[in-house]
C-alpha cells in the first residue's frame, strides 16, 4: 500500500470517529505548517482535533495502524519547521486540550492540559499572587509546545527554562500507550529522568498532552530599567560582570542600535541611538534596592551612559512591551523584506566576543541584521532582514548565519539558545555533540519509537520507509 | 564459556592493562560493595582503578568482550545498594580521577572528574567567593556518584538538585565510545537531555567520567537558627507556608523530637526536647533582614516557642555540623543496633499529613525511628533504630518502611526523594510511575545497553543472560 493510500485510510478512519474535529483543506493544512522561517511549508495531509488524552491514544493507534506520520501541534510558533510535514502525515493540533486542570497555591504547582497558552494560564492566575514565568516574548505559544522545544526567554536568567519548570508530564508514546512521568513532588529520584527526556524531545518521542508546572509567587516589588551603553562591548561586559557577582536579576536583555532604531520606530519611543540593556529587578523591597545598587555601580563601569528607571506599572509595561514587540518592530522598520530569527548561546565569558566579532560580520557582509537577546544566559538572536527574491542576499544571509553557528560553537556554545533543532539546526548537532551523542538519540528514538511515525524529520533525519 | 570463567579471562587481560590497579582480593571486593543498609552485601569480582576517561572506555571495551559487569563505584556512600554485584563482575573505582579540570569564575562554572568529591571541590574553590551548594550532609561523595544517583541534600531547596547543577558531561557508553552531551553554555534547546538522562541513571546507561558544573557565589550574609516548634505539624506547616509564599531560605530541615535527643548527646548541645527546624537564610545584608522578618512572623504563626539565631561563624558551623552528624548520632545513642536510612517526597502540601501520619505509625508500631528531613523539598528520612537478630523487630520495620512509601504515593509524592531506587525501591518504581514509563525505560535501558553489562540489577531488574 503506497504511502498516499495509508493516509486516505486513516484520514478516513479518524473521520469516522472525530467527524468535523478532522480537516483536510488545502488552506488548514498549510496553515499548519506555516514554519514563520524561509524553510518551505511542507503541509501535512489532514488535521486533527483531539480533546483528551485518550483521543490523543486513539489517534497514535490509528496512525500506528496504517504506518501514518503523527506531526504534534500546539500555536504553530516554532522558528525551525518542527510542524512540518516532510513524509506527509497527519497534523494533531492540541489546541481544544486547554484546560487548567488544578492549580495548588500551597504547592507552588499547576497541572494543565497541553493545549494551554502562556498567557492563559497567567490570566487564569490572576488574583492568586503567582505567575508562570518561562516567557518566550512575541509568541503566545501553547505550555505543550513549550515543553516540547525546551523554550525559554526573558525570565529565564532568574527562574530556568522549561527544562527547570515541569515537574512531570503525561505523554502518548508511539505504542499508544499513555505514560506519566511522575507525581507532584518538587524532587525524585525515582528511575530514569522521563520528564527531562520529553521535554525538549520536540515530539519525536511522545506526544505531550499534559504538565504538572512549577509556579512562582509575584514579588512584591518590580523595578525595570533601560539603561543606554556607549558601547555593545560594554553592555556585553556589565552582563557578564553581573552574572559573576550572582546578583539576582529577573531579566537582562541586550538590544543593538539597529534593534532599539526599530523599536523606537514601532513603539514610538525615544531611546538612545545605542546599545541599550532593558534590566528587571524584583524582590522584596529592600532587596531590590540592594540589586538596583549592585548593578548600577557595575553598569557605570562598563560605560552605561545613564538608568532611566520605571518602577510605575505603565512605564514598565510600555518598556518590556517594546522589548517582546522586537520582531514586529523589525517587520514594520522594513516593510517588504524577509525577516529570520536564529539564535545561539555561549559560555558568559565568551558574550562579548561572540556579539562583537557577529556585529563585526553583519558590517562586513554588508547585512542589516539587527540582535537581541536573553545576555544573561549567555543567548542571543540576530534576525537578519534581506530581499528573498535576491540570490546574492540569500547566499549571504546563510552563510552569515552559518559563520555565527560556528562562532558559538567555537566558543564552546551551542548552536540554538531556544529555538530547537527542528529542521533548520539539523546539520550542527553532529558538530556540536559528536558522534557518539547522535548514536544515543538514535537508539533512543528507534526504542520509543520504532517506525519513526512521531514528527519524523525533526531533531534526526527522517528513516524514509 | 561460564560467567566465571569470563570474569576470570577479564580480570587477566585487566591486569595485563593496569597492573597493581587492579585487585581480586575479597576485603578489597567486600569494601566495594558495602551497602551502608540490611541489603546484603554482593562483592564483586575484582576492582579496577582508571585513570583516564580512555582507560575507563578500555575497561568498558574489555568487559563487553568477556560480557562482564561493570559496576561504577565513587566513594560507596550511596543507601540503595547500588555498588553491589548480583551477577559479579568488576567494580571501576573512580577516586583516582579525582583533578579539577578547570573553574571559571566568570561563567559560574568548573570541570571535574567524576572522582572529585564535593568536599575537595569546595577546597579547591576555597578563596574564589564561589562554592558548589549541593550538598547531601554527612557523605563526602564523589560528584560522579552524586550526578549518577540525582543527589541533593540541605542546599536544594535553594540551589536545586544536581539534576540543577549538572551543565553537561562526559561518559563512556556501553559500546566504549565517550559520549559528550553538550557545551558549557548555560542553557541549549539541541537534541534531547542526554545530560539528563545520565544524571540518576545510577551507572546503567554510561559510565560518568567528567562533569561541567554550575557554581554560585557566596552570599554575602548568612544567618541561622534552631527553632523549637510546640509540635512537629507546626513545625510542617510553618515550612508550607513559608514556601508557599516564596520566601528564599537557603534550608530549612525539620528534626523531630527522637532526632533532638540524639542530637543533643552527640553533639553535646542543649536544645530544647521538641521538634525544631534548622533554618540558614542568605543573601544581601538588607535582604537577609526581609527573609528573617517573613519567616519569623510565618513561624510564630505556627507554634514555634522562639528563634536562636546564629550569625557568627562558629555558632553557625556548630548547628549545621550538629545537623550533618544526625545519622552518627543516631548510631553512637543506640550502640550495637542496626540502623536504616529511607527517605520520601512528597507534595510540600502534604508534608505535615505525611509526617504526623508517620509519627503516629512509629509510636502505634512500638518503633524507635528518629525523622530528620529537607522538609522545604517536602523530603524527609526516617531512620529506624532496631536489632537486626529480631526476626519481629525486622519484619515490623520492613511494614513500616512500606507503609511510609505507599502514605507517600498516595499523596502524590515519589517513593525516593534523593537516595535512588538502586535495589532496595526497585519493587516501588512500577508503582509510582505505571507500566508504560517502566517500558520507556526498558527500551532506553535496551538500547543503550543491550548486553546488560552496566551496574545490572539496579533501577531496572537484570536480565540473567
Amino acid at each position: 500500500m503506497s504511502q498516499a493510500t495509508a493516509i486516505a485510510a486513516a484520514l478516513r478512519e479518524l473521520e469516522r470517529m472525530f467527524g468535523e474535529r478532522v480537516a483536510t483543506g488545502e488552506a488548514v493544512c498549510r496553515q499548519h505548517a506555516h514554519t514563520l522561517t524561509w524553510l518551505p511549508a511542507q503541509p501535512p495531509d489532514g488535521v486533527v482535533w483531539p480533546e483528551t488524552t485518550d483521543e490523543v491514544a486513539a489517534i497514535v493507534t490509528v496512525a500506528g495502524q496504517h504506518g501514518v506520520p503523527l506531526i504534534p501541534f500546539g500555536a504553530g510558533t516554532s522558528l525551525e519547521g518542527h510542524v512540518n510535514a516532510p513524509l506527509g502525515g497527519i497534523s494533531v493540533d492540541l489546541s481544544r486540550m486547554a484546560r487548567v486542570v488544578c492549580v495548588s497555591p500551597a504547592d507552588l504547582d499547576c497541572t494543565v492540559e497541553a493545549g494551554v497558552t502562556r498567557a492563559m494560564l497567567n490570566a487564569h492566575l490572576r488574583d492568586t499572587g503567582l505567575f508562570f514565568p518561562v516567557d518566550p516574548g512575541a509568541a503566545d505559544a501553547t505550555l505543550g509546545g513549550m515543553a516540547a522545544t525546551r523554550a525559554s526567554g526573558t525570565t529565564t536568567v532568574r527562574y530556568g527554562t522549561m527544562r527547570d519548570n515541569v515537574i512531570s508530564l503525561k505523554a502518548v508514546m508511539a505504542d499508544g500507550s499513555v505514560m506519566t512521568t511522575g507525581g507532584r513532588a518538587r524532587k525524585s529520584s525515582a528511575g530514569y529522568d522521563l520528564t527531562r527526556l520529553l521535554v525538549g524531545s520536540e515530539g519525536t518521542l511522545g506526544i505531550i498532552t499534559e504538565l504538572t508546572l512549577k509556579l512562582h509567587a509575584l514579588p512584591a516589588r518590580v523595578i525595570a530599567t533601560a539603561a543606554p551603553f556607549s558601547s555593545i562591548a560594554g553592555a556585553c561586559e556589565a552582563t557578564i560582570e553581573a552574572g559573576a557577582s550572582g546578583i539576582a536579576l529577573q531579566r537582562i536583555e541586550l538590544l543593538d542600535t539597529a534593534m532599539i532604531r526599530a523599536v523606537n520606530a514601532h513603539a514610538k519611543l525615544e531611546l538612545q541611538d545605542t546599545p541599550h540593556l532593558f534590566v528587571e529587578i524584583a524582590g522584596g523591597a529592600a532587596s531590590v534596592e540592594e540589586t538596583l545598587a549592585a548593578f548600577q555601580e557595575i553598569a557605570l563601569s562598563n560605560g552605561a551612559l545613564r538608568f532611566d528607571w520605571a518602577e510605575e506599572r505603565h512605564a514598565k509595561r510600555r518598556l518590556w512591551q517594546a522589548r517582546h514587540d522586537a520582531y514586529p518592530a523589525v517587520g514594520t522598520t522594513w516593510p517588504g523584506k524577509t525577516t529570520v530569527v536564529s539564535d545561539v548561546a555561549v559560555p558568559l565569558s565568551a558574550l562579548a566576543q561572540c556579539v562583537t566579532e557577529t556585529v563585526a560580520d553583519i558590517e562586513a557582509s554588508r547585512l542589516t541584521a539587527p540582535i537581541v537577546g536573553h545576555v544573561g544566559d549567555g543567548n542571543f538572536h540576530v534576525i537578519p532582514v534581506f530581499d528573498c527574491a535576491d540570490a546574492n542576499e540569500v547566499a549571504a544571509v546563510r552563510a552569515f548565519l552559518d559563520r555565527l553557528v560556528r562562532r558559538a560553537l567555537s566558543l564552546g556554545g551551542t548552536c540554538t539558545g531556544e529555538h530547537g533543532i527542528g529542521q533548520g539546526k539539523a546539520g550542527y548537532l553532529v558538530e556540536e555533540l559528536g558522534e557518539p551523542a547522535m548514536a544515543a538519540m538514535r537508539a533512543i528514538k528507534g526504542a520509543l519509537d520504532p517506525r519513526g511515525l512521531l514528527n519524523p524529520g525533526k531533531i534526526l533525519t527522517a528513516r524514509r520507509r
